[in-house]
């Protein structure tokens, strides 16, 4: 049978598309990260769930594909979208053990895109999202792209910002884009986008350096035209003559 | 009363958020650029449509603005989602006009997510995205976006990779690449996302630098690590042992 991989976007029940939502409904199992589960049990209470635990990426991802050999249409589910930082390519990844399931991505809403909404409108122009998690990526390679982003100077997003183990990397990561950027920079982040207990702030790169942010926060620093413009945070595209 | 700036995904009907289309459905007025009004028409015939033509971005958001100071509930409709490339940004520079008027931001599925779906999973990881238009950016600064890109090994996303005039701009952007990534490096496109007529391809740095693709197509550049498993274009996240 099939396995779908969809993103629901940021957790709010309207947040998600119709597509994320229909191929939950007609599946047989929802599977995902605990957290997730609860969150889409509260809007499909009728459905079968099998949650794993944090961490557990390789073993959630397996149980899925093994329960969609099985016979079953499975729904493997990722908040924001199933790509990014999500589960999509580990279950290619592992197919080769389960060769006769199909796969389908289902795209969602990341936190890039909601979050900026809730700010204003941060990300009109180019881009770069980086997460400043080292569990899977070197902090030198994670270095050397807040780098590069400074110097081609994107509006940066920045997912999982902190965490108990790396409390200081916001403040590393300003102090490497502050070599390039100015600390006038408008940045902005929100915190829990689209849920209850939803906060967010504007400020400086030379505030955000000495910010406490939490893991459900996601980061934005503007480009050297990002500005404010009624409490918002708002990069321009360039129209002429506005 | 409130204008809505609203990204509608890539055009299926199921590709928009449910907030999206509650947000449609309630509104008095939809305006946009005159194909996407068009597409909505389709879904929801029985709304008022206001539309306006190609590169006239000010005064469809002028008039957007002016028909919410006039006391009607506006949806100001984008494809994908409204912040990238769209006209959220304009809405907030131009509020000045109208500031008795109310603006929200809602956010859709942009091609970066809707394509990556489509090709696979090349999205994973760290990415940027960039757009190769020159209409309102200089030249110089798109080439050095490219190339800090390329410096990052970030997976790269191209919007608007060519037009009439600028047939040639997306095998000058490769060669801007090719001088930091290898010939080899797993790239994708997708045209018409979610439409009729969808087509992608999976082919190499090398090939794609003499491919000739329409302005309907998003381009995907792989990082290092991307590569194609079982027909799909996958980013690892960096999973051990997998």
């Amino acid at each position: 049978m099939k396995l779908f991989v969809v993103g629901f976007g940021c957790g709010s029940r309207d947040g998600m598309t119709l597509q994320a939502e229909n191929i939950i409904k007609s599946c047989d199992v929802i599977t995902g990260y605990t957290v997730y589960t609860d969150i889409l049990r509260l809007f499909f209470p009728e459905k079968e769930y099998i949650s794993t635990a944090m961490r557990q990426e390789k073993e959630r991802v397996e149980l899925a594909l093994k329960t969609a050999a099985d016979g079953r249409n499975v729904a493997l589910v990722c908040s924001g979208d199933s790509e990014i930082y999500g589960m999509a390519a580990l279950a290619f990844e592992l197919l080769h053990l389960y060769p006769d399931v199909e796969i389908e991505i289902v795209a969602g809403v990341t936190a890039a895109l909601s979050g900026g909404a809730v700010l204003g409108a941060p990300l009109t122009h180019d881009f770069a999202v980086i997460s400043l998690s080292d569990l899977l990526t070197p902090w030198e390679k994670i270095e050397k792209r807040l780098m590069c982003s400074a110097m081609a100077d994107f509006t940066i997003v920045l997912y999982n910002p902190t965490s108990k183990k790396r409390a200081d990397y916001l403040a590393k990561a300003c102090d490497i884009l502050l070599e390039y950027k100015s600390a006038d920079t408008v940045c902005g982040y929100v915190k829990n986008i689209g849920r209850d207990g939803e906060t967010h702030r504007i400020l400086t790169l030379g505030e955000l350096r000495n910010e406490s942010v939490d893991m459900f926060t996601t980061v934005f620093i503007g480009n050297s035209q990002t500005k404010i413009i009624s409490g918002k945070m708002v990069t321009p595209r360039g129209y002429r003559n506005v």
